[in-house]
């Protein structure tokens, strides 16, 4: 049996889990992907992002992803073979045309070039074009920052979020990632949606009979629900009101128009098979810090400069950076493994 | 007597208003700053920031302003006749030294060519260092979009803010400001606070006696508060929770350490004179969509492709789009000319 990926189970008390080492996560999730289609090459470059949030203990990009990239292939559009294409769109700009496969490979094919420009110009971008991306976008910006360069990433999703006084779905959840290079340590990075709430989240609540906080959702007739059902049939909410949504609708311009990709709403449209996995662009800054300090500066010094602004935040009791559970959870499992649900582990091992 | 600018009045329903044409609004600025001690120059560049502001409706920015730029001469750091000096640091990266003016005159000196390496390269970014800097950062974002260009800007403040779980201010204000650009009509355009509210909002409802609404402040024990007064001897709130609190700490970061300039915490410990203007750096970006879009597509198709976008929302009642109050009021501004009370008239005309 094939698991509808939105009941496979997260996590769940009730069940056993089993312990897996990073090994074993990337092995099963690349033996499953190839085993379902995938080429070696679309498989490997999946299973390291999936392995990174295992690690990460970001479990709703783990090996609960696997699923939702088989699932993806019910789209006859879907080309789970494709070798993405590197070019160059202009003095700072790269493109990777992914030919309808999956974004974790077009990135390895990017990134290279990407990070190259940005040493060579002080800033450039990458438009990742005619993606299927169900992965989040910290491990690119984070990958970039671990080679001294400050990123951004934007792309869109399919349409679940009501704009800013309106009702009906527009916006995707349209997530935004930063990061920032830090000596000796990993860089600082977040990556946040613009809605109130993932997805994903609306789900868990849905599947454990939970109400939803106020805030997340609306319900079809446009009106505040807490209930998980009613919000997955009407929108789901931007986070900070107009504000949120303005950053819903620049994430839509940047990884949508300016870089000649569809927006949420039109990917949505687009998935008649409901595969699920939206489809589109991807638009990653990389920036080059020593090439914009003030000159006759230290041209290192912006690194400790900026741990001065960390320091002043985390003096203050209740505070963290962005990414610090992330890079917590990152020391324990190296050595002791992850935990996932059995029934997790048996649904992708069918898929072998 | 010369009014403290905190005190002086927006608006005032009590008082007489008097109108002035747009032409009466740029010379009285900047009759007023030259007779207070700004060149020609650097008065010309603030006025004309001034004077689109009134154009706009948008008060806090428009004449409002001219007290808060001269008290800030109360800083013998400041250089109210510096010649903003423009360099390039790397192929796709210029940087415009302000030399301790203010920042209008040196987004005149570095907008052009910033939008001249955009159009070479794809993208590009300028670097404004040393600058002080109470303006609004939307007409520099605007302007770049009428040339067809995709904006964005940030800029760091005063320490106002609280990070997200922490009750001491740390951050700015910290703007982030977007464009884009649209046929035959004014570019899309977003300026928004990090914070919940503007600092000028907090102020004026302590002027009217009013109480803050809830989720905007917090006072100096870090307890929810919505009395003015403890609010600003307190804290502001980021927007959104911790996902604001992100975004302040990317603006500080990339308006500060990435360009070699000041964190809000440090323009503030810096202003031992009390006057009240941030000093530090601007950061801007400037893309060009037509060297983003997919080969052989139409490359002028993405105006008409964001125009789907922005009908899909204005569809829906009760939406609208950034930016469309205030190109709503110049068309009635242009012909009409602009409200302004009395008492700031006489306040500005005792400055010549």
């Amino acid at each position: 049996m094939i698991a509808n990926p939105s009941y496979t189970r997260l996590t769940n008390t009730m069940s056993k889990n089993i312990t897996l080492t990073l090994t074993q996560v990337h092995d099963l999730a690349q033996s499953a992907l190839q085993a379902q289609g995938f080429s070696a090459a679309q498989a490997g470059a999946i299973a390291a992002t999936i392995t990174k949030a295992e690690r990460d203990e970001c479990k709703s990009h783990g090996l609960f992803r696997v699923p939702f990239y088989v699932k993806a292939l019910a789209n006859p559009e879907t080309d789970a073979s494709a070798q993405p294409q590197l070019s160059s769109l202009a003095g700072s700009v790269v493109r990777v045309d992914a030919k309808h496969g999956f974004c974790p490979l077009a990135l390895q094919t990017g990134l290279p070039a990407l990070a190259d420009k940005a040493r060579e110009q002080g800033i450039a971008a990458l438009a990742i074009n005619n993606a299927y991306n169900i992965a989040a976008l910290w491990p690119e910006v984070e990958e970039l920052a671990e080679q001294g360069l400050v990123a951004m990433a934007f792309t869109c999703a399919n349409a679940y979020v009501a704009p800013a006084g309106g009702t009906k779905p527009v916006f995707g959840t349209n997530p935004m990632a930063f990061s920032w290079p830090r000596h000796n340590r990993p860089p600082l990075v977040f990556d946040q949606a613009s809605s109130a709430s993932a997805r994903g989240e609306i789900q868990l609540h849905l599947r454990d009979g939970h109400q939803l906080p106020e805030g997340w959702a609306i319900d079809a007739e446009g009106n505040p629900t807490t209930d998980p059902q009613a919000a997955l049939d009407g929108a789901q909410l931007p986070f900070g009101g107009y504000k949120g949504s303005a950053i819903a609708l620049m994430v839509e311009l940047l990884a949508g128009a300016l870089i000649g990709d569809l927006f949420s709403f039109e990917s949505s449209e687009r998935d008649i098979h409901g595969s699920g996995a939206p489809f589109g662009g991807e638009f990653v800054l990389a920036i080059n810090p020593a090439q914009l300090q003030q000159p006759g500066s230290d041209q290192e010094g912006y690194l400790s400069h900026a741990e001065t602004l960390f320091e002043r935040i985390l003096q203050q009791e209740g505070t963290r950076l962005p990414g610090d559970r992330r890079f917590a959870a990152r020391q324990v499992t190296a050595s002791r493994g992850v935990e996932i649900p059995q029934q997790l582990h048996e649904t992708i091992q069918e898929y072998i």
